[in-house]
């Protein structure tokens, strides 16, 4: 079986990709909009995308793509804890140049400050990219902010563990399937995620498609509004739903039909803790 | 009097400055945090910042440091339309490189594709950057994407105009300052926006949050969550209500706290259409 996501190797999708499907074969591709893709056009059979960050938030690009470009559902969701590394070719070397993702520089901010203040930092277009770099320059007075898994891949040394601010750091992966998977992994939860149309000649139509999960019970875990990018002002919600009890959801969305409340399932999957 | 804002010159932050306060004092920052805080510090008495884009959504830099750190207030909002142009230094110039921010290339991308496949697309920090790296170097294969002020501030001219996708491209600035101000421009609207901290002991508390607007008929404008940066799940919400029946409203907040329900005023403003 055939698995994407988004590389290089040694990312954290990466990551998420070696521990989910341990013995099937895995493609990284370049950027998110790739990864989802190689799903459509059937070059792989699952794929794993970034969903949300418990610091940045949403990964826009992968939830804009659902709704506006795909017909896909995530199958699993798998939640990572970010940890964040300095790297460099070898401990003793002189750093003057700092290479990383913005939010991982922006993650280890506090700790370059206090211990390379006059390094000049430069953004890569992820934390992998950045420790491939350093490991390709081996000359050069230069650190990289990583995974430990980039660590591994490139052969590089740990100038400083964990330097990321905040301890409660997680990332939501979805993975991307025909059907649902029993992975070998700790499941905490059901959930199921929508995208929410309202009608314009709705009043309170928000209002009222959240009474159709209030009055049930049915948990919320989130809600956020993305433009329909038609006018300012103009939006989907993006609404996750507990689906523990799944004929409540069930006559939920149904209700939901009924009252001329469109919605598109963007996934229907167990959550797993990495 | 002082109005600092999103700089360089030539940015559309600049030109809802110049709109704004024709006759006043404006002074550029580098980015959202530095003019954010140069009104903190009482170096300017306004400050002018992008909060949301109809195709982009909100701009997170702007709205969690206005919840996160500050105490301020916004007092006006503008709505612009945006319209890109692909400028170089003369018009008959062999164009191999693009220079611009990640937003307007991607508004360009159609544009782009059609007439420069070849292309090397280089990102910058903002359009007017763009613009001025270009001007500098007048002896390159360079364009830019930049806005028409950007043209005139650079001494560049328009090789293509108007090259993005979709027209109803819009940005909603904040004016942020001490007390309402009587702009000569067309007013359209008037607005509250909050940002709500519900209590975890509370069942359905965004349900029960959006029910003391609802029954009253108050219209919700827009809401969106943003992750608290605690854990991954826990959110604040950014609400914004229309104003039109200020008495309403005062009820409708009242009602907020007695359900124990927290709310910070990022603002209470008239918008003005640009």
């Amino acid at each position: 079986m055939k698995v994407g996501y988004l590389g290089p190797s040694g990312s954290f999708t990466h990551n998420v990709a070696v521990k989910a499907f341990p013995d099937d074969e895995r493609m990284p591709f370049a950027n998110i909009t790739e990864v989802i893709k190689s799903y459509e056009e059937g070059v792989v059979d699952y794929a794993i995308i970034p969903v949300e960050n418990s610091i940045e938030g949403s990964v826009h690009e992968t939830l804009d793509y659902l709704f506006h470009q795909a017909k896909i559902e995530a199958v699993a969701e798998m939640i990572q804890p970010i940890k964040q590394q300095l790297l460099a070719t070898s401990k003793d070397k002189k750093i003057e140049k700092i290479f990383s993702h913005p939010q991982a520089i922006a993650q280890g901010k506090k700790y370059i400050k206090a211990h390379y203040p006059n390094a000049q930092i430069e953004m890569t277009a992820s934390t992998a990219y950045a420790a491939r770099f350093i490991a390709e320059n081996p000359a050069e007075p230069f650190a990289a902010i990583a995974p430990v898994a980039a660590a591994k891949e490139y052969g590089l040394e740990i100038i400083a563990k964990d330097i990321q601010e905040m301890d409660e750091n997680y990332t939501r992966f979805w993975v991307l399937g025909r059907k649902k998977y029993a992975f070998e992994l700790f499941k905490c939860q059901q959930k199921v995620s929508l995208a929410l149309t309202l009608p314009d000649n709705l009043p309170g139509a928000l209002y009222k498609a959240l009474s159709v999960f209030a009055w049930r019970g049915i948990n919320l875990t989130k809600i956020e509004s993305r433009p329909l990018k038609t006018a300012l002002g103009e939006y989907f919600f993006i609404v996750d739903i507990d689906n523990t009890n799944e004929a409540l959801v069930t006559f939920a969305l149904e209700e939901l039909h009924l009252l001329g409340i469109d919605y598109k399932m963007l996934g229907n999957y167990d959550v797993y803790k990495l």
